[in-house]
């Protein structure tokens, strides 16, 4: 008599996500990704600028910082994503940010958002709502910002979350329901949410929390994904995963977060197939 | 007979400043930052932002940066401390200061100010005197930025000090008796004086002065310190004591201004109380 | 009978530019540099401006970050060189290029020009050539920038080149001759030309691509060496080979572009004599 084998609701999930993240598919994009050195264009915040372009070039991609609307529409065409962070925000930012906003969704280019600071002040939120009404194809941020964009209630504490990435899972579905996107809730446990899928990725260090723009860096990365994988919930996991395990192997030659941000940046420009054997995704 | 002790000034100085700072208070003071990550705003030059971000998470503060009007007010009631530079002003600049300084002297919280450049161009040193006059609580500066804010005579070189710390004592007691605040003059002695104290900490390492944004640094820890600790005078003793002690700790391990830059930030994580017990303060 | 030995052109030139350029005269403006701390006045990017001032810090140099209109007069009278950068320039940042631009020119003090993704768009090449035409003493980008300059054909792809440095050799020699400056095209081979001398030097690594900020802050060095070489064909020359020997040493220590960063700024300030024993100059 033959086996039968009964699958939970999760495990066939798993056995799922199994099917299309693997070692395999993630160092593919890296792969692509050094061998094309797409360019990723940021508009991104004014503390992170240096730490993102770095992460960005260790990993193989062409970053390009510009804001300034005589040049925005040219950038555009050179790029291959767009970035855009809120950290720093003011006027005169916004406005560049829905300019190249609005060249890179004519352009179909992938625009990858990240709320830094959503539920902190009104100013961020209502910025951030307005963003992803104009349309995003990812959103990442920690479950405070995501669950900010949903209910005005929460108040996140600045800029680093108060709450677990669990807590934000339904605020995640909302969002990408809504906007018909992918969003990134990063935390202890990484997990991507599109519409029909979601996956949890579980790699990562605490010392990610004790340098600066690491969230920023990762939604930096998550660009450079999307510019050579069309399908953005495998191009956001897939840059979540290189991160956090970039993380891990650097966390073992760090004696603290100056250590760990250099080894990270040696850790991502190094990365190869066999470091993600033990991809734990579910 | 009994014998008769006879203190003189200096020793009675000396002998009241070691009753009231120690490595225990010092440390304290850390574990308080550690446990509460009080949120310290910096409005801040465009150089130092990433590097004072790393060092305040490294303590284990919670940085945030931000300067427009639309968020001033939300943000003044997140933060626990406000830190004011100038170090890369223009007009627009000024204005972020100048409203970040009113809310947070309204909420009481204390406000921070490293006047960069102060004696280099005239722009600054009236910047400065016009931040001073609306109400600092620390002050922190190098000799001739400080003597720069009594005696307009006084020509800084740039950014970097062309005096000792001890030549600007004269001008530290006034200024600290004219503001009703705390002055520190940082150099290779750190001087911190407020109306009715001073205290001289010996501590440090030359290449503080080979890497950029130490000075705004120490302001930022500052701003962490007097977060937790209601005494200005003990908060900016205690954080230029943890500092420069970090920076030493920091200087066994460096072959240079690179490696010292990472290995300070280890070192102000990793900071422990036994690190303090050579303090050497009078 | 004595022997007669004939010089081929090419051998000429490396015969006299092995006379004018040796470990000797580059180790004394070093020391000159080291010595003086001479103010080098940026006018520069938001991703860079760390980095380029841990760079010029390192070497021995003194730099100073300001762009409002209100102080540029003043830094002119302090700065021994202006270097300008347009990496992210809009035209607030243009004004404050064009006044530091004007204040060096008259008082004569270097001025160094980093046309940063010249070629990427017409307000980039076009703000280029305005600087250019105002008066520059010393230009260095890399081979698609240098040759967009001339030639608006040419299409650069971000900020990074796509071309060999000796592709632009007729380019650079045409910039030199028309506005009267020396010019540097900066990649495998750095070449230094001016209107009547050329030099090739061959040292570097390639992990300087994967850093931020790394030409950026060449050009900033060329203008601490222009601040005590008046020979400015010499200075450019001078610094173009101190950062990429010093690149050399920290590619030796690096496991990647982290540790090369920090390794970087290490061997800027160990630099000695002897290390550049091996210069390797035609």
């Amino acid at each position: 008599m033959a086996s039968m084998i009964i699958f939970s609701k999760n495990q066939l999930n798993k056995s799922y996500m199994q099917s299309i993240v693997s070692s395999k598919t993630l160092f593919n994009d890296i792969t692509l990704i050094r061998q094309t050195n797409p360019i990723v264009h940021n508009v991104t915040n004014l503390v992170v600028m240096q730490t993102t372009a770095n992460v960005l070039l260790a990993l193989g991609a062409s970053p390009i910082m510009a804001h300034a609307a005589n040049e925005l529409l040219e950038i555009s065409k050179l790029a291959s994503a767009l970035v855009i962070n809120i950290g720093t925000l003011d006027d005169s930012w916004i406005n560049a940010i829905t300019t190249a906003q609005k060249n890179s969704l004519q352009k179909k280019i992938p625009v990858v958002f990240d709320p830094v600071g959503a539920g902190a002040t009104s100013y961020r939120t209502d910025t951030a709502k307005k963003i992803l009404n104009s349309g995003v194809d990812i959103l990442r941020g920690n479950a405070s910002e995501i669950m900010a964009l949903v209910d005005t209630k929460i108040v996140t504490k600045g800029v680093d979350s108060q709450h677990q990435s669990e807590t934000a899972i339904g605020a995640a579905r909302a969002l990408a329901e809504k906007y018909h996107c992918t969003v990134v809730i990063s935390g202890a446990t990484d997990i991507v949410v599109d519409p029909y899928r979601e996956i949890y990725i579980t790699h990562g260090t605490p010392l990610f929390t004790k340098v600066t723009g690491m969230g920023c860096s990762a939604t930096a990365l998550i660009g450079a994904f999307a510019a050579v994988n069309a399908d953005y919930f495998l191009a956001a996991t897939h840059a979540m995963s290189a991160f956090t395990i970039a993380g891990e192997i650097a966390a073992k030659k760090a004696n603290g977060p100056g250590s760990f941000h250099i080894a990270l940046l040696d850790a991502l420009f190094l990365l190869k197939e066999p470091d993600f054997a033990n991809l734990n995704i579910k």
